[in-house]
């Protein structure tokens, strides 16, 4: 049995291959090609109780050879094996709405390439944004939004969940277990507080504010380093949801020790190795992050524009 | 088949009920009471590979009976269900470190509530904090802390989805589906950045500072409106993962309208009715939010003191 998600919608009869009157019933990425199939399918899953669904939602749906039958909304739906031949797999369309230079883009990017799956990267023009990125990302309009067959979802630690979750088979980066779980996410959560919003008053802030934020920084660092240890990875032997989420923020550390004329290295030696193993060991990491001189470049340049004397 | 957590450790022998030469293996709450019941266990359970973790894990422990066993750590362990009656049910151990006017332990309480757990509350002083929270929450040594049985969980929305993992059979309070939980931890976010941090500025901020923050606290609680819509909760028709988030915050409307001299329900009044809903409603809500006035004294009281002039 396959669990798969049901992405159903009323306007979706266009998009057909099969002409205007077959309904693609789709099952997160499956299409089923027949209401044989489908009654197949509801019929072995009694534990959804289909039938029930298909009564009480009465919009109505044209399916091939003319048949009727009533649409239902499901978020999730058993497949039996042996249905799965007569269901079409489909591509799954994956957008991402991305900045090259964010660091928390950088982090999708990873999660995305290590579970292999195939993505379009639009590049926003950010005092322009696109249209797909305001009305897919209305509340914060930030990079990354992740766009997966037509549905939204924002902010980077949720999509790196999310992508974790859709594509459980390969690479897991969140543990299964609901401590170790929740230790991840606490990690990840304080790296978000106490490294990337620091980073950020480093960057862009001004006199004593950013000379506290230095210091932050280091403390910041020396804590996770500390939750480190000697293990190659947070996540023990792998790569995993830890790493991914503050890796990315590595590449900008030149242009921070430069800014505040300190050195991260000396600091926290450990963690300095475990970026360089990150880079080092992992394409998905080594082909995201630019090189830290780009960014530098980038940001002095930046910096000229905004304050031009 | 039940997933069950594997809390074995060394010294838990002297905790057994049946002597000391008798080892507890527990499975999350579940005694194992005999080693041919752990054989049952093992054999059925090829996945895992018991045997070879048996190996590999040199640790000796002593069973019921002079059995020795070598002592293996497995975070899980599927029972079938025919070993079920020979595991005996053991009480979990839940603790909470508390604060009554936290609204980020409030959260808590109402999951724990809906979920029907037991737990032990212990009230914090937070001036002396206990040893309990400083070695339990090093990082953060906030409430509210999580502790069970002796295992740690911080941070209120990670307590929350902790709790709804664990406990996953009575009132799921996070959607299966994974794009519409990525919407409730998007939701949950927005509640923490833009509603409580902002709540924050409002009682502990000065001057133009807080002003600005009785402005941001409307325009985000509008935005909430918007999400809500004409649905009776957040989950739709009943409490979810954003309800519980959001919800503990409302019983400081009162003091923040008072300080900031504006109307909440005035320019939110279906957020307004959904809160005095859940409170009428739920249970779980309504013996958990203390009253906005015993708050507001809280709080004068404590500004008194702060500011003695």
């Amino acid at each position: 049995m396959r669990r798969l998600a049901w992405p159903l919608r009323k306007d979706d009869t266009h998009k057909s291959r099969n002409g205007p009157n077959f309904f693609p019933l789709l099952h997160g990425g499956f299409v089923i090609c027949s209401i044989q199939i489908l009654f197949l399918i509801s019929m072995r899953d009694q534990r959804t109780n289909i039938f029930w669904i298909l009564r009480s939602y009465p919009s109505t749906i044209h399916l091939e050879g003319g048949f009727r039958c009533r649409c239902f909304e499901l978020p999730y739906l058993q497949i039996p094996d042996e249905a799965l031949p007569y269901c079409t797999k489909m591509k799954d369309e994956v957008i991402l709405l991305d900045y090259w230079s964010s660091s928390y883009a950088m982090r999708v990017k990873i999660a995305l390439a290590e579970k292999g799956v195939d993505y379009e990267c639009l590049e926003e023009n950010l005092p322009d944004k696109s249209p797909l990125l305001l009305q897919s990302n209305p509340i914060h309009r930030t990079v990354p939004t992740l766009v997966h067959n037509g549905k939204p979802i924002c902010e980077s630690l949720i999509i790196v969940s999310y992508i974790d979750e859709v594509w459980h088979d390969k690479f897991p980066l969140l543990p299964s277990d609901p401590h170790q779980k929740s230790q991840a996410l606490f990690w990840a959560d304080y790296i978000d507080k106490k490294i990337y919003s620091v980073a950020r008053r480093i960057l862009w802030g001004k006199g004593e504010d950013q000379k506290m934020a230095n210091k932050e920084l280091i403390e910041g660092l020396i804590k996770l380093e500390g939750e480190l240890g000697n293990k190659r990875y947070f996540g023990g032997e792998s790569v995993s949801f830890v790493d991914v989420a503050l890796v990315p923020i590595t590449c900008w550390f030149y242009t921070m020790e430069t800014c505040g004329n300190f050195s991260i290295e000396a600091e926290c030696p450990k963690l300095v190795s475990w970026a360089k193993r990150c880079v080092d060991e992992r394409e998905s990491i080594a082909k995201t992050l630019p090189h830290p001189q780009k960014l530098y470049d980038y940001y002095t340049d930046l910096l000229r524009r905004l304050d031009p004397k």
